[in-house]
């Protein structure tokens, strides 16, 4: 086993490379990526090693390469350095690594690192910081400082701006101009092939305590590349203070008015003008205040737990969460990936929704606005779609990048090891619960924020186009005189051409039922909305469509055995025995024995499908439902998929199987953050990383909102004594404590009047005094 | 200074890498490339390393990326490999490496690599054996023998066929078809991005000794790239054999009917079958003959000299001329590095026709008239230049691609250090002596091969349209009444808008003559050919621009000192002391203090202009003018061109200036194949390898053609007791044998009555009998 991550129990705010090993280059890239939602940028090393990935991605800078699905291209590279001493370059495999440590500070934002490095007899001591901010979202800075510990050097540093990095071989830009200015100025401007948008990256050189015009320095020009070299000498125990300033411009901001190419040099220029008299100390500490102002201040979440991993572990989600959210823009949703890795090439899927939303909706509802404002601005491609398969309504896209790109998703996979072909993805074509999940997290955030502006605007148009779809969807089935859905992929994507997949005909449903409710009621709430959207899509055929086709919608309802069958064909699939595959990390070997053909006459389920169901439409299904589903298919889930565990913690939590729900909490805690140090090679889990807060707040805190009301249950696990934290819940901020006896409740805001339900009964939040909610069982 | 190449005194076939040094990783992929005109590969390590450059390229397959040069892309690789050996990567920058030895076979065209590698107290011998075959075009082949010395040890090797290889960033393939087939055949179809040529690479993994069914195998489709990897447990002091064999068809082949996808697959499919009874060893015996039956054999070259690496650097000359050259398509020609590197982009320059030509008339006619084919192929475009520049006739591009392509000169070169923009590169607008230097390869050939049918059917059409090119491209100076040749730059490229560059107004002055002389006979010698010629381009009004031109154009004489300026502002400009940037290795320095404006200003020429000028047209410049310009230009000239030196020692053997001569030899010889492991990164020297033919047979062995006639005058090096050599001269093949007495010459094929000019006077060759030439001043 690779030398693992090093916490640190007295500190919840920081985790550390305690040891180089090349093994786990990506690892450390990923879950140390530095960003700030508009940009983000993997941790490569300063000195390159083979295998790195070195990406940096913009936000919604999306770009296809020939006939490839659209993908966030991997924009230049500025942190790199080529740093030679008496000739020898800076590798560590080679000499000796002593105190050796990189640290991320999830509270600041800053990656640092630190050894020393002995080689032919001469020790060097080297400190890198570096930190994307969240003070001026343009800006990365980059600190070296070197010390030659037993003579002087002669120091050759290489760096500058290089775009020769790729996806994967795959490269999206364009070589454009590279220019070198005065006071050791570089910059690139760059375009990307298909998408044509404007890149300007601009890096300033300083040099602490030399005269800069006096440094030895040359500048090459290359392929999508320019960089300087500079010569020094360093006497004995003389450290340089070295200082790269950077700023990145697209015409696709946002934050100004002019996006043409010369307006965006000049940009450029001005702001490493304007940041001249601003050292890197000076701007990270504005880039840390902002941390503290905007996320860390306003909502602290307290876990006190006999591990310390587990306020670790959500400190983390929230650092990454924060980072990968491109909150700035709606035209933006968030990336499988985020921004730290090239995985699902930046795309959004059913991840956002259903997965990350809540912790928006209940911590930043602005940013949740801006998410969903995203996909109301994605319609046309989602009407595109529909049309496209001969449907009407809005069928959203498996996987979306651009707002005007559509369906996004890659059709070929990993090698099928019976045909030896790529395998075809289905999911792009039938995984269509996607289009009620969207409507789900659209309603779940108009519930719990009461934005009726958001409802008015585009909430509703979402919700009854998407029960369009749906209902143009349905196939009826003579025989059986109802409708069903038919050749589609669940949850479960092992399943490729499921019939009735509960999910999805339960989502559907739900949709249709709400988008019915909708159409009903809003001559009467709202007849100028109504006025508006029946133009666009005739709400008295689709009030009387609904009307008609949901009562013979089926839904599969338990069986004899109390057990919600997954679709029509599974129970009668064969079963093997998976138990050595469901251990986190392991299920990679069960495509060593089986292709997905195989697997597909297999009862193997990919992740919470059923089980997802029955957490979601809690209200709907008895206890011993729950209970008797849980049994049948945890043995048959192998959560090849991150989002699978934290459902299942919350799903065991409700069902009070307190170790399993903790056994399951640790197993998504350390998708990430634990010892197998490949798991995040291609960037962190967005949607896992959501649900460490979801586990927490939603699992153990005991949080959920059904039907409009929000409802307290906590079920803390033994470990922990005490969970304090912060919601909003329609436009009030609650501060609600929890421990083994109790639950108070603060509305900080104090603007409104709220309730809350627990113990079955409605509490009204006070809005002078927190409310206390003892456990039930104990006396008051 | 690093470890340089290893030379064996008894053997010039060889030449090795003793030690490994990961700094010299891009001289000897370089100079260690293998490939046969069809393909080049440049030879990385198996294991790979930061820094490498992965390439493989086949001749023709131009494609642009973006408003990039179009270049040849660099083609997925299949000869890396990813070993782990319990575990530990095979990564010769760790543990310790004895007994190392990669070798070039210049006879056979076999690259092997042998050590044995301990690490963590075991100790593995590890030989890798590669070629790419001069039997079969389309063929590579690699082999590997592990065996674990000390103890039994499991092995997990990664092999397969990775596209993700760009050329410096710059992607020129799709991302395509990946099939895996029994055998362990893997398959990687791929496509150009705007030339859209298919490739279709087939690559075969053999375990010998091993029931290949029962290999552990796992196979992965990444993007571009498939992989299969393999386990296996090998004992102590067993040793593994392991057969990777390619076979690469693209859509351009000439050598097969159909060209579409699916026939590519199926050709690579049968072909791989078709091997599958033959081993590496048997494929590389296959190979190796047939260099010893069309390379070796049929023109032996044979120099006895105190130094044996004279004659290794004319084996290892051949060995790149005979695998960078496209012999098999007369669509294609010679790149400034050939096949070995991406420096200048695959692109043909005047190099071919002024130094790379003359080896192939001389030694292989029928590839010398596929090299002018090639330029008659390219008339077209050469005509679409003349046109968008205003002129007429054909103006050939400085630098030239795919035939139909045109000029494909890069606009942008390196950073001007004093605007902080990249320089402007002007070479393919104003470097104009590259259409004069077309028609004088061509008529060489004509003259040297007496290849009338050629003349014919093309040359002429070339001759007289850069002879009409030339016409409507003078400047008439009225105040002057004279022609001249304003705003160009010739062979001294640090000099960007000459009026009257010497070497580039005596060439069109030739060319011109030339036409003139043509148009005026050809009514009487093929009036057929008259008739075509004069319907395109109007042969009359050519006839009477010429003759009313070119008594009016202005070639610069001698001034009063024997001087001929080299252009007219060149001798009035600053001159400064050059001597420290005029050693091989030396002249980057330059840059570092001139920026490109200013060396513009001075006296410094980069190559040799009018010592070229002198040196090509020795018959109108008297003995005292070449010594004079000698003199002059010597101490001025920075020979920052490849080209240059080899020019400067056959002069210097004309001026009997035998150490001087001796000295530019060994300085030219040394480019490559000298101390300087930095030299050859980019890729070979295609020129200046020819160069070292040049120098043997011209300037050492004093032949020359000139004014249709061949001439001998020997002035062999002091070191030099005997050079042995063929040449083909009107289609008969001579052997010349040299000494410091006299020359013989043997007339091999003695099918026709050549004769041989020597001591000013014409020696008929016997058929029957060699023709004994004495040197002058020695007895008969």
């Amino acid at each position: 086993m690779h030398s693992t991550i090093k916490y640190y129990p007295d500190d919840p705010w920081r985790l550390s490379e305690a040891c180089f090993d090349p093994r786990n280059l990506n690892k450390y890239e990923s879950i140390f990526a530095l960003g700030n939602g508009y940009l983000g940028t993997r941790a490569a090393t300063e000195e390159s090693y083979l295998g790195e990935q070195r990406d940096t991605f913009i936000a919604g800078s999306f770009d296809k390469f020939g006939s490839e699905a659209s993908e966030l291209p991997n924009l230049a590279d500025i942190f790199q350095l080529k740093i030679l001493l008496n000739g020898q370059l800076l590798d560590l495999t080679s000499g000796t690594v002593t105190a050796y440590l990189r640290t991320l500070n999830l509270k600041t934002g800053e990656l640092t690192r630190e050894f020393v490095w002995t080689i032919g007899g001469a020790a060097y001591q080297f400190r890198f910081s570096r930190f994307v901010s969240l003070a001026n979202r343009h800006l990365l800075g980059e600190k070296v400082q070197i010390t030659p510990l037993t003579a002087a050097a002669q120091l050759k540093m290489t760096v500058g701006i290089d775009g020769q990095v790729t996806n994967r071989g795959t490269q999206h830009f364009n070589d454009d101009i590279k220019r070198l200015y005065p006071e050791h100025t570089l910059q690139l401007l760059t375009q990307t092939n298909t998408s044509q948008i404007n890149f300007v990256i601009t890096s300033s050189h300083r040099f602490d305590g030399e005269d800069s015009q006096m440094i030895d320095a040359k500048t090459a020009m290359l392929r999508r590349k320019l960089v300087s070299t500079y010569h020094l000498t360093l006497a004995a125990k003389q450290t340089l203070n070295f200082e790269n300033i950077s700023t990145i411009y697209t015409s696709r901001d946002n934050d100004c008015v002019y996006h043409d190419r010369q307006s965006l040099q000049q940009r450029g220029l001005d702001q490493a003008k304007a940041l001249r008299d601003q050292t890197y100390d000076q701007l990270v500490h504005a880039s840390a205040q902002a941390w503290l102002d905007q996320v860390w201040g306003p909502l602290p979440l307290v876990i006190t737990s006999t591990d310390f991993r587990d306020q670790l572990a959500l400190n983390f989600a929230r650092y990454h969460l924060q980072i990968m959210t491109p909150a700035h823009d709606p035209r933006m949703n968030i990336g499988a990936k985020g921004l730290s890795g090239e995985g699902y090439k930046g795309h959004t899927f059913w991840d956002t929704d259903l997965f990350m939303l809540p912790y928006f909706i209940f911590t930043a509802p602005a940013v949740a606005r801006s998410l969903v404002t995203y996909r109301y601005l994605t319609l046309p491609g989602a009407r595109q779609k529909a049309a496209a398969d001969g449907y009407t309504g809005a069928q959203y896209p498996w996987e979306s990048a651009w707002i005007t790109e559509g369906e996004t998703a890659s059709v070929w996979g990993a090698t099928d090891i019976v045909t030896g072909k790529a395998t075809k993805i289905w999911s792009g074509f039938i995984e269509q619960h996607i289009t009620a999940d969207v409507a789900f997290g659209v309603n779940e955030y108009i519930e719990a924020t009461q934005d009726q502006q958001f409802a008015r605007e585009m909430g509703t148009e979402i919700i009854l186009d998407t029960g369009r779809f749906w209902a143009s969807r349905l196939d009826w089935q003579g025989a059986k005189q109802r409708y069903e859905i038919r050749d589609v992929i669940g949850p479960d994507e092992y399943k490729e051409h499921a019939n009735n997949n509960a999910f999805t005909n339960y989502m559907a449903h739900w949709n249709m039922s709400l988008a019915l409710e909708l159409v009903k009621k809003l001559p009467q709430t709202d007849p100028v909305l109504y006025a508006r959207l029946d133009q666009q899509m005739n709400l008295h055929k689709l009030h009387e469509d609904l009307g008609t086709k949901l009562p013979l919608l089926y839904v599969p309802e338990p069986n004899q055995d109390e057990i919600i069958p997954q679709d029509d064909a599974y129970l009668s699939k064969q079963n093997i025995d998976l138990s050595k595959y469901l251990t986190l990390g392991t299920v990679d070997e069960l495509f060593d024995h089986f292709s997905l053909d195989q697997i597909n006459e297999l009862q193997v389920t990919k992740q919470a499908d059923v089980i997802l169901l029955l957490y979601m439409f809690e209200d709907k299904f008895a206890k011993s439902v729950k209970q008797k589903n849980w049994d049948y298919y945890e043995p048959r889930t192998t959560h090849d998929s991150s989002l699978s565990r934290c459902t299942y913690t919350n799903f065991a939590a409700d069902l009070g199987l307190d170790d399993k729900a903790y056994w399951y909490y640790q197993q998504a805690r350390d998708i990430d953050l634990g010892p197998n140090m490949k798991s995040s090679d291609a960037g962190v889990h967005a949607a896992s990383l959501a649900g460490i807060w979801l586990m927490t707040i939603f699992g153990f805190g005991g949080v959920r909102y059904l039907n409009g009301k929000l409802r307290v249950a906590p079920n803390l696990p033994a470990a922990w004594q005490r969970l304090d934290f912060y919601l909003w819940w329609h436009s009030q901020k609650l501060h609600f404590v929890e421990d083994a006896n109790q639950v108070t409740v603060l509305n900080v805001t104090a603007t409104a009047n709220v309730s809350i339900c627990a113990n079955e009964q409605n509490y009204p939040v006070p809005t002078d005094q927190p409310l206390v909610i003892k456990r039930r069982g104990i006396n008051e």
